[in-house]
């Protein structure tokens, strides 16, 4: 048996997100598995660093497997020639036994696009957030300061009966404007249920004037997501990377 | 009355093409006359700078149209606000009475992307031509170098009982690979019925090893559409911008 890891790019937005789930097809996850299953012909079951809600897109997901020897090449070849076009398979590539796609993770960037002109980009349209109004974006570095670094937040996650730690390490926030849109990259040691959705709801109400940047220390103290700001919604959302060792 | 003109983007995708016919509501041109007419609150009739055949995009599409005075802007905000989101309003200017998107145009360039991996971009697999099949590009070059200049392009012409003159100018071609995929620039002063499709095709049949680079001359003296290569689909085709004096 080997161990093979995959890095996938996927456009989320008609799957009900990463994860295989009963009575689900429709899931990335999912459709992977019945190929590889098909090619090896027998079971194979994927790994992914981490799941991703529904509607929510990837630039470099990572998922494991273990399976029979056969060529890289023939495995990738295999997928892009039968997955839908909505899903692409960057790489294949054989890893030591002991590399699991979330343990051994030790962080993420995700990215969020936020569209600001009411000028539609066409060719994009379904793959950012469309919020069609400028945002103030001093207030959102000077909020966004306030989240860097190891926090509880709880605040920000929406399993509200979460019984594991809550705590995270955020070590970068940037956001990057451009004419039309703003793209805000989160880099972290890992990320709480739609975290990454609720900061940048929060940051959006910083940014548009609802919500005081200085805000944010008492979101954090609160424990409590009615504190934070609204859950923006999945189309802008992006697994940008995963790290490894 | 003014002389309004527009600068247009669209995601030609779920479109019959640029023009407004009976029975077909849903073309571009169609869908911004209604938003106009309805802003305006009299039958307006926008005028464009050449049809776009049905799945063709555009990324600078040019239309004017005379209307009563009212501020640009007004205008452009009411479009956006109002069109739907695969079809954007980039600009509103007015301009001298005299000026005519179709008879004041001096020349053109046609985008055509053809993806040569046979990995998919997931997030732009809608707006390209999914070739899969990496090209010779030296070959395509050489093929190009022929049709520039001024040509009788008969052979390249779709409407094979086209009684006007078929004779164009083709200024330049250039032809861009990335790793990904190979973008074909046609800059010309005009252009024949499914004529970049035409030379689209063409050139992916010398591309491909199918038709000899020295067999352009051959084409073009033929005078015969059944001479030159197949029609490349709309999907990878963009009106990039239309030239005025």
């Amino acid at each position: 048996m080997k161990n093979y890891k995959m890095i996938i790019q996927y456009d989320g937005t008609r799957y009900s997100g990463w994860q295989a789930q009963k009575d689900t097809p429709d899931t990335i996850e999912g459709k992977i598995e019945n190929v590889l299953t098909h090619l090896f012909e027998e079971p194979i079951t994927i790994t992914g660093s981490g799941r991703t809600d529904a509607g929510v897109h990837a630039l470099g997901q990572v998922a494991n497997f273990h399976a029979l020897d056969m060529p890289c090449d023939t495995i990738h070849d295999y997928l892009n020639a039968h997955l839908p076009k909505d899903i692409a398979v960057c790489s294949v590539e054989e890893v030591p036994e002991r590399f699991h796609s979330r343990l051994s993770a030790i962080g993420k960037t995700y990215l969020y696009r936020i569209h600001t002109s009411p000028v539609s980009d066409v060719f994009a349209r379904k793959f950012y957030y469309d919020y069609q109004t400028p945002l103030d974006i001093a207030r959102m570095r000077k909020a966004a300061s306030y989240l860097i670094g190891t926090h509880d937040f709880k605040s920000f996650c929406a399993n509200k009966r979460m019984k594991k730690s809550t705590v995270r390490r955020i070590d970068d926030i940037v956001i990057t404007p451009s004419d039309s849109e703003l793209v805000i990259a989160y880099t972290g040691n890992g990320f709480l249920m739609n975290m990454v959705r609720i900061l940048t709801g929060t940051l959006i109400e910083v940014g548009d004037g609802r919500r005081d940047p200085d805000s944010i220390p008492d979101i954090l103290a609160a424990l409590d997501r009615e504190a934070a700001g609204y859950t923006a919604p999945p189309q802008g959302l992006y697994l940008k990377e995963v790290y490894y060792d």
